[in-house]
């Protein structure tokens, strides 16, 4: 077992399988596009460990407790290394976390995205380390987003040679 | 006539002039920044093939029905293409597509941000094909847009040697 | 003192320290990722010269006028540049500025967003050049930013070798 997935073993933690859209909806692009040393990636929601989209939908500050949307970020750093491990291969291939682009469907007035991020960054961090782990961040307020998910992430890991 | 060129004149498409701004608005941005092999694709929106913005605008799921705003992401694809075009000289020195980052005007409760960002990417891969137009996206829900556009899509794709 | 430095001298501008978030909140990300020539840059909002959010925070188009959202964007500038100088030692190092991605906090019907960051992008090309300083850019409105920001913007430089 390679040294980031023995870590999440240690931890209890499960990555999703490939998201499967709902029925009649196609998604025609790739969960990460690998050009060189980067691999960049789609934005990605959160997954409950047997692939569907996890429950509660809605808004972060109406149907979900900042808690609850910590935890929707978490879950959406799984969603995204069940991605990179079936792009690459191995996590260990990851060298560097570059960018994260944390999107929070925000009811109105809701104004701590970056706690609800925190549960993205916090297991990276956890996972690679200070070093490898450092990423530049945004995490911003969205109007909506796709079939009501409370949390949507983009970014960019480089690879090793 | 290149391979991208004709494939687009097979399908009847043009591509419109510079998008521009309204009078006394200055646009201190370019649209296509080039470094390296990289091209970085400033956020583009629906023009019409003679230059303005398409009409309607406003919000999907309010002014706009689902397939106007599938159509409207296509006609930013083809703004898009056209600020390639004048940038890069030939479309088909594009090699690889990276990232797309398509924005829905949305009105609340609209949450099909997918479907309507599809109108970009069938097209792309219409014309590219499924390796070389294959891209990592996200599409999301926004407040509001410049001008009340429909769709706005920000992107990257890579240049041959 | 350096090129950028004393062109910021002449005009009289001062680079905030670095933002200390409130108690109780920690914000586990790097405000500059640098990954070979590539300078990764989070978002930022607007600083006073000495450290705190600027005044006054709120949306665009309802607790800030458009001119208080131009200089808003300003201030973001200034709060990157410092991030960029504690990274980079120095700002001279900066050889392009690459992507802007400016983020407004939108009050519903507020659709002027370019010219609200025109105020970052304004203050960069009058640093850098019309050569240097060209980036590509979008500006879009959110439903909400952190703390209330009014506005937020992440972006890339690349560093000379």
């Amino acid at each position: 077992m390679t040294n980031i997935e023995s870590r999440l073993a240690t931890l209890g933690l499960i990555l999703p399988p490939a998201f499967a859209p709902p029925p009649g909806m196609h998604l025609p692009f790739v969960h990460v596009r690998q050009i060189g040393n980067r691999a960049v990636i789609a934005g990605h929601g959160p997954q409950s460990p047997e692939g569907p989209l996890a429950k509660p939908l809605g808004k972060v500050g109406a149907e979900l407790t900042l808690e609850q949307g910590y935890f929707a970020a978490r879950l959406t750093a799984l969603s995204m290394l069940g991605s990179l491990k079936r792009a690459l291969g191995e996590l260990d291939r990851i060298s560097h976390w570059v960018r994260i682009f944390g999107m929070v469907n925000s009811a109105p007035g809701f104004v701590q995205q970056p706690a609800i991020i925190n549960g993205f960054s916090d297991l990276i961090l956890e996972l690679w380390g200070p070093e490898a782990g450092a990423h530049a961040r945004s995490a911003v307020g969205m109007a909506e987003l796709p079939f009501g998910m409370p949390v949507e992430i983009e970014g960019e890991v480089q690879i090793a040679d």
